[in-house]
């Protein structure tokens, strides 16, 4: 290691990743949180994941998979 | 480990885990094979994937979800 | 749809990834009655799924892993 | 929905994740970088998520663990 790349480098960068890794844990938590306050407020948190990933996509992406789908559960008779 | 498991049983879960898990794998590529022959052949994967999800419901559930879901994109105005 | 692609053909493709689904969840409960055999006679389950990837290596590409990791483990004195 | 819970507070929840998500995401993107920069200088980027996760254990855990693994690899003849 010492020939190859200093010890201190890499220390650095593992710490970087640390300070990273606790940031992003820390948000995780703070959305578990948001969450549980919605579900304690009444509203179905399964639905809200739903929600939440389908204002991500374009509104003409999201229509045209929203109509897709439809076409696919009439085939199948899946209402 | 000798005092307290023998290692021949170890080997034995072991190859046993193994086994499973190679045959886990070998249906995961199937499935793998099923989504890209039905690509070939015109269908849309990731509708496919959502029209499995469905199926795996109960009608109820499915139907209550569906409800749900429409009311809070109406909520929202996420058409 | 029926312009597109056979409804039929869609029903069949998707009993199909319904069925390889269906297996591929059985050897998944497989494999977790085994390990809690494994349990229950004993053995460390975080333990065995180390040696499961571990195995699945080439011994070579085990060997210049475990250099490594004890280089970098050394170089930051994480014993 | 109007009736149970107002949608006003609905669209005020799910901003708040999103704009928790989207930090979060950065953040994902973030420890990429540090990788990828990482990889650069010469690093193995397997090896240090590895330290990573040693690093996360309490010193006594990670001392129990790699002694359970020793012995399990010795048992098994896996060096």
């Amino acid at each position: 290691m010492s020939d190859v790349v200093p010890a201190e480098q890499l220390q650095l960068l593992i710490e970087r990743i640390e300070r990273l890794e606790a940031e992003k844990s820390g948000l995780a938590d703070d959305i578990r949180d948001v969450y549980a306050e919605a579900k304690a407020n009444g509203y179905d948190v399964k639905t809200m994941r739903a929600i939440v990933r389908l204002r991500r996509m374009e509104k003409n992406a999201r229509q045209e998979a929203d109509a897709l789908l439809q076409t696919y559960r009439d085939a199948l008779g899946l209402d």
